[in-house]
């Protein structure tokens, strides 16, 4: 008979979760054991759980199906927390697998006892420790149907180490997955008499609305009602570039989103929600509508948005509208010194196509968004939860996704840092990941929130806090110490011609951009 | 009047508390604002909240005060938890300040926003969130009391952005520090009857009983009754060497305790409990002590454990008795291949007095702890709660607090790469460690439990998953890239002379030792 780890194995191999990522320990190694024998499971070792469950993410983002990811006790998970924080907000679908000591081991408090429920509670929409060998089967099937909504998300399946080593039977087949329900035809009329009402309006879309389908149907809706078309600031994943109606991204500064959302009577939110500040600020708002603007929720995470865009195309009649989409534009390449500016000329001019970004830029990324804008088509992927140290894990786990497709992993110095540890499992499974580091040798944001915050005019010590100029970080040294080729740039003919050369081969690559 | 964030700050310093290790985000912009104002605190920046919560750990166990930390809400926070937890397990003092959004603010539900108590109960034996500046210097005091204990330990204080940035007062003074509790005269006669009666005993030290005067204490108690001298296999600090008394560490391996542990019929714990495994392995038992054999606790972590071993002496009468002392004994140096026996050697004949011993050495480390018995006195730090990744955290923190002392960091390769951005901050503040890497380019405990937890013979799939070799880790050009002196050995003699350079010198280095 086959033993719990294996049972788990096929029967998340049968439900199609066959990609794992996975740092494991000594509870886990019946688990480890088990990958030769369904070879259909194919596992992806990283250094450390931050790119365990990064990688999860960005592979969930990308496939639309989870990945599980094989993680040690509390601390692993707890060293896996920031992006399962991220992704809980990206709605990615993810089957987690936590080791636990054995059910009889626990009551003896040996020094990796926790709470791993307590822990796994705070970044997943299920949560369950299997207890017996005959509940597994059945257990990992209820993760993955939860992981899979709609709408999707994160389970997690807590695997004491015996429940893995007893005989436990046969894997179970997973059922078909669950449909997304369709919107009500009240509410669609409801939100089409708001359109035609004449009243300034917008739709906000997010989710699977930021998809094809669902960008189409809103473009023809917004032409033909005069909406605005808006999308989140850090969605998860927005399919742009030429041939595509391009929302206009609301700011991450809530000074400009409040001048974006001006006089707005009407918003239509689609799988998203009112816009609000991403930190507070004293003496500034939160809640970022203007007073007033009533908020009409057409479909949520649990829908199937597009369907219901589609549906209003229909209830207005737009169905001859045509859409409004972005023509192919380049910018040219910049000469001279590197600036942001020039790192985003050279990405928009050389984008190839159906290429993934994993935008994790942050000050110095802002060029890129719109020197990208006329790509051809092209899917971008954002720090949804605002916990950085995403973008490498994200990078990494969209490459094993779609190995046909190169990956674009756009970091800032300071965001780099959080789970660097990414390079080495890029190497290793040798993926199609070109890495550009904005490396501006600072904070950079905090240097702007702390005069937005209004703090006291910063002095030396402060300062220092957000300075990563003592020592510089050498990108290019830390890359090679992973096995992944690097090189460094310090002006925007390098930076061009590193690019160009990396957009030409594939494996994975490192340029450090010197602002 | 002065923020919360001065208020809070200056009751910190005021209370003995003038270190902070810090990754801050933008909520904790008036803090960092605030720095300025108060120079008596010292901030230590780190790339990764893992440094962060481990560089505090080995600054408490060092300073035997607590260092606060500075995190960024419950992202920032969940990045810290492994290394909160081996702090948990330590007892380690420390103050958590764990910046929040602004009370208001949280209702809007922002990307950022966590359930941060739950994510600090885990590892926290006191957690409040200040609600309004009125309550801050209050709550910095019982937070700071928590920490101190006795019994020590982590205390979180959430800080929302409003209550720091608001007048909030004045700072409050702390309290003079509570004494740990005395041991009842009848729980020290108790245990003197157990050990006069002639049947096979043992003591189990751990805790503050692991200092000097605890530890002559207790071998006067052993030499005095013919009682074994145990302490526990991690420790969160141990002072040895030449000149104190050596007691006898339990084994990691369950097989080999059960032996240092057979036919006792009696164990006294002194700050620590009745020994189990560290994980459940098949077949194996959990609970490592003889049938029969009965507990007897001395002294908890809420006692002065030292003047309860010292009144055991008197009650024994065994004040003229000497205690066994480790005498002098140094090692000779290897020569020819460089294996981890010939690392052990040369930090046992080398290693400085006084010196600290951050030890995350696991399997290639073994040989390092009996070559230096015999070596000048210094003090060994463990992997108190099995997460890795603490070492070169601990080390950082080690010599924040000992700048006198030097510090040597023993990581396995494994291990170091989980925060191995320490690395940058040791650079940054000029510390005196030296880190020692034990590249065996494997997960090589793995290999061991992948036998002993009786999973089937591993194929090259499972052996993939402890495999580090593909591609190689290059410590030097990591450690270069952070800033840090780096060289490789690849003989013994190499290391020899690498090892003894590092030893005469100050600041930061590392070795890598391929073996």
């Amino acid at each position: 008979m086959m033993n719990g780890a294996q049972v788990l194995i096929r029967t998340l191999v049968g439900a199609g979760v066959d990609v794992c990522f996975a740092n494991p320990g000594t509870s886990e190694m019946h688990f480890v054991a088990a990958l030769d024998a369904v070879p259909a499971m194919r596992a992806v070792l990283a250094l450390f759980e931050g790119v365990v469950t990064g990688a999860a993410d960005g592979y969930g983002r990308m496939a639309d199906r989870p990945a599980a990811t094989l993680l040690h006790l509390g601390p692993g998970l707890g060293n896996g927390m920031a992006n399962l924080h991220n992704a809980m907000r990206a709605r990615t679908p993810m089957v987690n697998v936590i080791g636990d000591h054995a059910t009889y081991h626990k009551q003896y408090d040996a020094p990796l006892e926790s709470d791993i429920e307590g822990y796994a509670r705070l970044v997943s929409r299920f949560v369950r420790t299997t207890q017996t060998p005959a509940a597994l089967a059945g257990d990992a099937l209820a993760a993955i149907a939860a992981a899979n909504g709609p709408p999707s998300g994160i389970a997690s399946l807590i695997l004491p180490a015996d429940v893995s080593w007893l005989p436990a039977g046969e894997p179970a087949a997973a059922p078909p997955r669950k449909p997304a329900e369709p919107v009500a035809a009240s509410t669609i009329d409801a939100v089409a008499r708001v359109l035609r009402s004449g009243k300034p309006a917008a739709l906000l879309l997010n989710g699977g609305a930021l998809r094809e389908r669902g960008l189409l149907a809103a473009s023809r809706v917004a032409q033909h009602t005069g909406a605005k078309l808006l999308c989140d600031t850090f969605p998860a994943r927005l399919e742009r570039g030429a041939g595509l109606p391009a929302p206009e991204r609301l700011n991450y500064l809530a000074e400009l989103t409040t001048a974006q959302l001006k006089d707005l009577a009407h918003l239509v939110v689609v799988e998203s929600r009112a816009p609000v500040s991403f930190f507070a600020y004293p003496e500034k708002p939160s809640y970022l509508l203007p007073a007033g603007c009533e908020v009409h929720e057409l479909a949520s995470p649990a829908h199937d948005s597009s369907a219901a865009l589609e549906q209003l195309v229909e209830a207005l009649g737009a169905g001859a509208t045509p859409p409004q989409l972005q023509p192919t534009q380049r910018p040219e390449l910049a000469s001279g010194a590197l600036t942001a500016e020039a790192v985003g000329r050279a990405i928009g001019a050389l984008l190839p196509e159906h290429a993934i970004v994993a935008d994790e830029g942050n000050t110095a990324g802002v060029f890129t968004g719109w020197l990208t804008a006329g790509a051809p088509p092209h899917s971008w992927l954002c720090l949804t939860g605002g916990a950085i140290g995403q973008g490498m894990p994200l990078a990494t786990g969209a490459a094993v996704a779609c190995p046909e497709r190169k990956v674009i992993s756009l970091e800032a110095d300071g965001s780099a840092m959080y789970t660097v540890q990414a390079l080495w499992t890029q190497a290793r499974e040798a993926l199609d990941v070109t890495t550009v580091v904005l490396s501006n040798r600072s904070y950079a944001i905090l240097n702007m929130e702390l005069g937005r915050v209004g703090a006291t005019p910063p002095g030396p010590r402060a300062l220092s806090m957000l300075d990563l100029s003592r020592p510089t970080l050498d990108f290019v040294s830390i890359a090679r110490g992973m096995g992944v080729n690097a090189a460094r740039a310090q002006t925007a003919d390098e930076f061009n011609r590193l690019f160009q050369v990396a957009m030409s081969e594939r494996g994975p690559q490192l340029i450090e951009a010197v602002l």
